[in-house]
């Protein structure tokens, strides 16, 4: 048996006491997979004072998580304070450096600098492992670059973010707006004081980034990808999904086009009976396609500070057992370009709804543009009830026009609707959600 | 870069074909994350003239598997012959006591032998890997033995086998009888002729028994487990079910109870809005309940050869990139005994269904037993109309009576029933299935 395996843990958070936790609870058990011990050597966080509720006597204090990441009393760093650059990326170079192995929840630092990392990792024989960083507790990180590594994959998609899942769930169980759901989401602990990152689409976008690495063997570029956010999702919306047998997700989807591959994140309409439809609340879902595979899902709880630390601990246990794979599950530097598809190429059905002018002809030249961009409509409904909810149009003779169409291209949608705007048929911005071929 | 892995594969059916298929096709990919070129380098099945639609060019031929095992051409052993003992067990025998790595699909040897030959291949310090023994393609044994290590884990349940979810969700779908759904099932070629194995549970057993052993650190014990099929389930029963909120699964299920862990493989009402109730036709899934994790849920295609070959694939990668974990996630001489909980002791609630004798106080005879043995009813509901499609009752005054009752003991319903059975108060055999607490 081998010596024990120290961790040097920086960020005694929610996540970081969690793991605490799980390392004395099941101290035994992990030594007994593990084939050596696991031991708590230091930690690092700002207050020393403070009651964690996790015993730390025999565990050194640091106030400088660089130093912990250098000190030759660690094998492992496992960085749990957050943020993209700063203290968080320092320490981790520190770490990787140094030949310690690192174990990292944090999202925004692998999408913004996962590959060069995982370099200086390879370059060091240094383990990575960032399970916890992606859907929290569910270990899709492990499934694409492992278990499904044998599969050419064709589409990945998911919802990676369960403050946005609940507030949507809310809106339909409940018929509220978005800004009652977030108002509640935010008294629960589901959402941040600022939501923006969440709510816009941000958060979900930095997973999809590093998922769609490992899926396609490509260099993390977060900055490609498409992002929409939710705040403009309206209760008429979720009323009209419901009536056409579609539920509103936010989804991160990453897929294989003829041009290169998408990168999403939008609200999408979803088939009512589909699985991913069925996942409520705070919940998270991944679904891969692959060649051989077909399809998975793995759904769980996707953040929570004990669902996390159990990904965390998963981690360092992998790294105690010497399970070494290269972090974005190829070497580094053998990761394709990240080849955009353009947006404007993508194809899928569309839900528009569109407040139109009570005059004359003005159905008749929403046709007709649409028509003329060779989009088919699959149905297309005029709701005479009020809005029970929404702000009230500044144009109250307008009538919401909700219109599906069949598979068409973004660039026909959006001209159509830049015509129809230009025209002057409608008041106010038109509402569009992408619809997702499942 | 190490040197190539040579892969032996011993049967050559759909998974053995499908397996050389993705090796084929994704040679530079699968060497890309490897690290090292995976090469076929011989294969043994009983007709060479065969064309199997795959290139074996170059690739040699062994007639007998046991040679292959042994030979020094191979570093790891592909068993998808089948078969609990016979030459399978022989030949991953001969490959472990000669130092190869094994990868098998079989889950009747696993579930047989699993401990004896994780013990060898610990002694030879040779990996062992099984993905595709339960679930085909969904990565369930990796992420228990893996990525949830760091879990107590509480209970587990799934849906196990393709054929009876096929047979269940027709019967609910179509509501045709169970005969009816299992010639559809053997038409289509969702079962075998002899359809024993599958419809009476012991398929989802012997997977079960797999699972139980990594998720609890105890030794593999299949002949403890309570084993019921699906062939009493009638159309009746699937109507009350729906009814009442619930649909009917077959589960194993896997629980840690005060007086053992429970290893249960029976028809189970689950409440429709539940995740594992929407599981339909022959999709699998495997939910997973730790004291950290809270609940995870896999799904995918349970079988088929492609998607079993994708996890055969996964675990040859494993092997390549020098992945070693003990086969049952812990030294194989530290797996406590199973202690088995008593199946009468299991708790929770039950549906019957009676064919009650149309004569006085017959009603109050049922209900009288019943609280004589501390059972208290959630509903009791006397259906009038006569059954639909299922073998008339011999006793034609008879009435259906379902009962549901209130979490009990297994105890208590058979010594309800069996009062009542002697008392004469019912015509044919009680239908009873659990309700599983979700």
């Amino acid at each position: 048996m081998e010596g024990p395996l120290r961790l040097g843990i920086a960020g005694l958070g929610t996540v970081g006491a969690s793991v605490v936790q799980i390392l004395r609870r099941h101290e035994n058990d992990l030594s007994a997979q593990a084939g050596r011990a696991i031991k708590l050597a230091a930690v690092c966080a700002r207050d020393r004072s403070r009651d964690r509720g996790v015993p730390l006597d025999g565990v050194a204090w640091f106030d400088d998580p660089v130093a912990l990441a250098k000190s030759d009393d660690i094998d492992v760093f496992v960085e749990l304070i957050g943020g993209e650059d700063g203290v968080a990326l320092e320490s981790v170079r520190a770490a990787l450096d140094s030949g310690h192995g690192v174990v990292t929840a944090n999202k925004a630092l692998l999408a913004s600098h996962g590959v060069d990392l995982a370099l200086i990792a390879e370059a060091h024989d240094a383990p990575l492992a960032f399970e916890a960083a992606v859907g929290g507790g569910i270990p899709i990180i492990k499934a694409l670059r492992e278990a499904l590594a044998g599969n050419h994959i064709t589409r990945l998609f998911g919802i990676l973010n369960g403050t946005c899942n609940y507030i949507l769930t809310r809106m339909e169980e409940d018929g509220l707006t978005f800004g009652e759901c977030l108002e509640d989401a935010q008294r629960l602990g589901y959402a941040e004081a600022d939501p923006t990152f969440d709510v816009e689409g941000l958060d979900t976008a930095h997973k999809l980034a590093i998922l769609t690495s490992i899926a396609f063997g490509t260099r993390i570029d977060k900055d490609a990808i498409f992002v929409e956010g939710i705040s403009a999702i309206e209760p008429e919306d979720i009323a009209a999904a419901d009536e056409l047998g579609y539920r509103i997700k936010l989804l991160g989807v990453a897929q294989q086009t003829e041009s290169g591959i998408e990168q999403r994140v939008h609200p999408t309409m979803v088939p009512r009976d589909s699985t991913i439809a069925r996942v409520s609340g705070v919940t998270n879902a991944v679904a891969v396609e692959g060649d051989s595979i077909g399809s998975v899902m793995l759904s769980g709880p996707g953040a929570g500070g004990s669902a996390t630390a159990s990904a965390v601990v998963g981690d360092i246990l992998d790294i105690a057992r010497g399970i070494k794979v290269p972090p974005l599950g190829r070497p580094a530097a053998s990761l394709e370009p990240y080849r955009r598809a353009k947006m404007r190429a993508h194809e899928g059905g569309y839900y528009l709804r569109l407040m139109v002018r009570d005059r004359p002809g003005a159905f008749a030249a929403i046709a007709r543009c649409m028509a003329d961009a060779e989009i088919s409509l699959e149905s297309i409904v005029q709701r005479n009830r009020p809005p029970k909810s929404a702000p009230r149009s500044h144009d109250d003779e307008a009538q919401a026009v909700t219109i599906i169409t069949y598979e068409t291209t973004e660039a026909a949608v959006r001209s159509a609707l830049e015509r129809i705007e230009s025209e002057g048929q409608i008041s106010g911005k038109p509402n569009l959600i992408r619809i997702e071929r499942l």
